[in-house]
């Protein structure tokens, strides 16, 4: 990875700041768009007075699922694109301590 | 708790039925609400294309924690109206194993 | 389930107090006392200076595995043995509140 | 961090092997020693014919917490000393596929 391959990831208006890879912004977007429909149908579902626990519990289960699976979209970015490279820009300790800061209580 | 306070937990529609007791169920619904309006402004945050992945986590974490919380008030409220009555009703085992079933992976 | 059946989920030593079911007691054991052993091969494997970190999660994590099937054996004897009975003792509110708690961030 | 700096990640005998910090080696093998202690406690708890199933959930739970702060040790000192290093070194894709598997289920 040359010098100017490290700048593609600040970003196009900014430049002082670390910006999401293209591709997981758009994958992470599709998934949580997902993930609201989800969620917005077990609204509806809790309308309904004779709706049964279990299956509630089933659902939300499987948008968190939904969620880990977009978190997991941008953490992999994250890392490829702003940790991996830390060591090149000099800030690995406040990288190093963000992440393990977002990433306590997964 | 007596034999009619039992028919309660059933649905007012299908007598065969085991319901959602309304409080949980209006608590779950309104706390979900919520997590749906915060995953629909992160889908927006996705939008921008300076948007940093670890805002994107951090917010992802927050609303896994609101269905959690919303995920304890329906366990709550199963727990209360149909697994502390399983042995008067005589189906321990299936309620038991349902619950296990739903619990796992959480 | 008769009240005579209710009175073996009380200590064989003191009546006044819940006890863990017998069988789900030596599995958990058992369980637990195979995950002793994998966390001691652990602390072993950090004596090398060479061990590799992943090497080190991916163990952890297989030992967190084992910690959550023991515990899973220990919730299903309670909920079959204390929770599906608190209607019957009329101490549903407690029994609840407890376990609610002890399932927090789990 | 310069070129030999960057050589300090290779383990002491083996210099083509990525090896963990040594500092971190001894925070987490310190960690995960209390943690056996401790699950060692639970093994015995569990010999006791009244132990009760909430107090033995309760101290899986504390146990779990233990090897979640040893594991957030271990992927510190992964994260600074090899994650951050992936560029430079041009191994970036490998070391981000293996951690986010080692993460996952996490």
């Amino acid at each position: 990875m040359t010098k100017s391959d490290l700048h593609s990831n600040h970003c196009p208006t900014q430049s002082d700041h670390l910006c999401m890879p293209e591709e997981a912004r758009k994958r992470a977007r599709h998934r949580l768009s997902i993930a609201r429909g989800h969620l917005e149908s077990i609204v509806k579902m809790l309308d309904a007075e004779d709706v049964y626990c279990v299956d509630v519990l089933r659902q939300i289960r499987a948008v968190q699922g939904a969620l880990s699976g977009a978190s997991d979209v941008v953490l992999r970015g994250h890392l490829e694109a702003h940790v991996a490279t830390a060591a090149e820009r000099g800030d690995t300790v406040e990288m190093v301590d963000e992440l393990m800061e977002a990433l306590r209580y997964r």
